[in-house]
């Protein structure tokens, strides 16, 4: 703490004109909340307000009983060392200044940093930074005052100043920066349990995100055609990551057995239809059974051999048809494109009836039967459909709830629109006016739904073939074009994914 | 912005000392991210340093063109002013500080605050508050310099220094309340989004929150017994909040037709078992038809109407039997409890036959059917009861995923113990040592799924027979009585849920 009251001196003037400064600084590393900016700024103003060569800044981990620094001027890599251990070690330790100003001339000096680097310290200033409640949180060291000075008293105060200054933005910054990783390791954590629902559509949100984000920042390299002018800042790469991560949490509001239907039936209608089958084998057998007795009443026991051999025959036919259309129906049920012809046929059956086990003619095929075994591409109904699609409004609607930041608040618009079309043919609204971001979505979004790994209903296809796909639908005007080319161009899948076209 | 070289003055070392009392200021203000603490804050010492008998602060709202005010010293609601009216929306539109030595000879001077608080203002001093970018933000307003002095332009630069950092920390303290807001926000939204895959459990995470919190709150009061020392800090009270609200979040990992399960066999378990019992009726019929022919062949055609009545008989009897087994096994599909002598009813039932469709003899009752039929309690067999337990490792491995605070970090474990039971019973570990705040939550999840609407496998109970319930298994000890005893003496769910007792 500096003293509330300061003797005047001729260098008043001179230190008022610091204070002020370090007050304009305070005010800059206040705004300042990412780290890796704040740090380098604290060491250029400790730099020169106590007109130093350099300075470095170490962190205090107290859980560790560390001290670690992500920036020492002059070097990249994190340094950490043990709290009490050389010279800011013991600052840290003790909460005391320590001002050298001969390195060589004192124990407590370790050469080896010069050694190894070259360079020549002759003046030290360490000094602590105290939090709020007065607890040491780091310490700033100063190399080297500039001219061949010593430090004096009046930096020692200066950079205790700084200090004090520095730790509460540097507490803001890792605090801003651990609630940042709060917020995305939940939403990664929620949308990976989400997927998990459906096995074969694992990870891809988090690669469309990745895809996404990589052909927003693609656009920076453009100096011509439509997005010659189209830049994305960070947080708006932030909102585009969101949307793209979130796009499909809307699935949750989608039944299991729907996302992940590998047939036209289910399995459990299937056994249904499989049951009433057998339960018309039987039918058959007793109507024969039935007409035996009936025929011996009317042609006398001795007909009985011919009449077995009759029914028989007949029976055996009748059996065959029955297992002939079962076989048909299986070859309806797998999820290939269906012939013009098996449609028609479909219809057809439907009118075949069964006597039930009460004697009540019933059809053999039922009308929602028919209607899912006629799905003419997938494995979907026009309802199934529709709840697969719905998925989108879930998504827009809980990214609706949630308040998102100024700057993130077009989070629900651009995953709202990631199934739109140019043309106007998408999902939920059918419009034809798409913000940019879900347009690259779009293309993103399709890319790996087509290379990912198999899914139940299709296997996977090879990235040239997905590109050639894509490019039929930027073609058609339903995606955008030159987003396509970029996404092409500027491979974004092997940059992205380091996915190998093959 | 202050000048970077200030002139000697007699006064230098006052405003030197004032100077460093603001960078105290500043330093305190960074630290306080809580902006009901902040603000009185700023204004305490803003009255200070400018030697004024009180201030006000107002922040700019740039999207609605207004200044709002939190804190107004000695009122309590928020004010909020169009940009650009009165001496603080002037201001906050042109940047320029006024200085008023004398309100009641100034136009620009609205006394209608005085008239109607009975104060009266002499001299008027605001000063814009400007961020890191040197836009305003806001602004401070000063009121009536003590010993009937005006201010002057040492408090004018002052007030300006002060308010430069106000307005960092201000915005420091609005961006964690957005992003804690946008966090809380999100967790709650996913929560919906989880708990509508079963429709009778919507709400229940957040009441179980809502209680538990209340409950732990209620452990303030406590001067005796083992909780008497038992306090929660806030942030310790937001731990406890996230992991009742994230409790049952593992659930999105157990399938829906299980969380959903209404009677002990699936809808189209007991289609297939319906469906196997006609074709054993057909077959009885077919059976009983090949007897008529064998029987003609053996007794002569005049023997046939006496065979007929005989095997109409037979068959009848046969039929109400399979009937009267198919309605037995009805009524044990229910989610009551089983009675003993059902139970051995339906292991023998299991060496029933019948004559498929293929005229293989196969058994009429599965092994899984009778598994399933023969649960004593509820309708979950003891693999979907493992399944819906299941939720706890789901919801331990999905939290423990995530990177929470330091001050959080106990989330997953809180949430992992709320299916403990103090006597060792409870799952998945089994284990007796359980945190106190999972214990708190164990009460309020049973009290809870007790009292909540109706699930498809049981009827809503009253609060009454809720407390009876819990209390007999506080008695037993699985549940902590002291914490009952409160949850019961503080009447836990009037105060958490506005629940009348029934």
């Amino acid at each position: 703490m500096l003293p509330q009251s300061v003797p005047a001196s001729p260098n008043l003037s001179r230190r008022l004109a610091k204070l002020t400064s370090i007050l304009d600084v305070a005010k800059a590393m206040s705004a300042e909340r990412d780290l890796d900016l704040l740090l380098p700024l604290i060491l250029y103003e400790a730099t020169k307000v106590v007109e130093s060569d350099r300075c470095s800044l170490f962190i205090l981990d107290r859980e560790r009983e560390e001290l670690w620094s992500k920036v020492a001027q002059g070097s990249k890599n994190e340094i950490r060392l043990p709290m009490g251990s050389g010279i800011a070690g013991q600052v840290a330790h003790t909460g005391a200044v320590i001002n050298i100003p001969d390195a060589y001339a004192d124990a407590r000096f370790n050469s080896s940093f010069d050694i190894s680097s070259g360079y020549r310290t002759h003046t030290i200033l360490c000094v602590p930074m105290r939090d709020a409640n007065g607890e040491v949180t780091g310490v700033i060291q100063a190399l080297n005052k500039r001219g061949g000075q010593v430090f004096d008293e009046e930096d020692e105060e200066l950079l205790l100043a700084l200090g004090a200054q520095a730790a509460g933005a540097i507490e803001n910054a890792l605090l801003h920066e651990e609630i940042n990783r709060l917020f995305e390791g939940f939403v990664s954590a929620s949308v990976v349990a989400i997927e998990a629902r459906d096995p074969s559509t694992a990870g891809h949100s988090g690669r469309v995100a990745d895809l996404t984000v990589s052909l927003a920042q693609a656009l920076e390299h453009r100096a011509t055609g439509p997005y010659a002018q189209t830049r994305f800042t960070a947080v708006e790469l932030q909102e585009l990551r969101y949307a793209s991560l979130l796009h499909d949490f809307g699935k949750v509001g989608v039944r299991e057995n729907v996302l992940v239907k590998a047939e036209k039936l289910y399995p459990h209608e299937l056994e249904a239809l499989s049951a009433r089958f057998q339960l018309a084998r039987k039918d058959l057998q007793l109507q024969s059974s039935r007409r035996r007795l009936a025929s011996v009443e009317v042609r006398g026991l001795s007909a009985l051999p011919s009449i077995h051999q009759e029914e028989d025959a007949r029976l055996g036919q009748e059996l065959a048809q029955l297992d002939e259309v079962m076989g048909f129906l299986l070859t309806c049920n797998k999820p290939t494109v269906l012939a013009q012809g098996n449609f028609e046929r479909l219809l057809e059956l439907g009118k075949l009836t069964f006597t039930d086990a009460h004697d009540h003619g019933k059809p053999l095929l039922l009308p929602h039967e028919i209607q899912s075994l006629s799905i003419t591409r997938g494995t979907l109904s026009p309802e199934e459909r529709r709840e697969i699609e719905s998925h989108v409004d879930h998504t827009y609607r809980f990214l609706s709830q949630i308040p998102w930041t100024r700057a993130l608040r077009r989070v629900p618009e651009i995953a709202y629109a990631h199934h739109e079309k140019l043309d106007g043919t998408g999902y939920p609204r059918a419009v034809p006016e798409i913000p940019v971001q879900s347009r690259m979505m779009s293309i993103c979004d399709i890319y790996d739904a087509l290379t990912a790994s198999d899914r139940p209903y299709k296997k996977a296809v090879p990235h040239t073939l997905a590109l050639d796909i894509l490019k039929k639908e930027a073609g058609s005007g339903q995606l955008d074009k030159d987003l396509f080319t970029i996404f092409v161009e500027a491979e974004i899948p092997r940059r992205a994914l380091k996915k190998s076209p093959a």
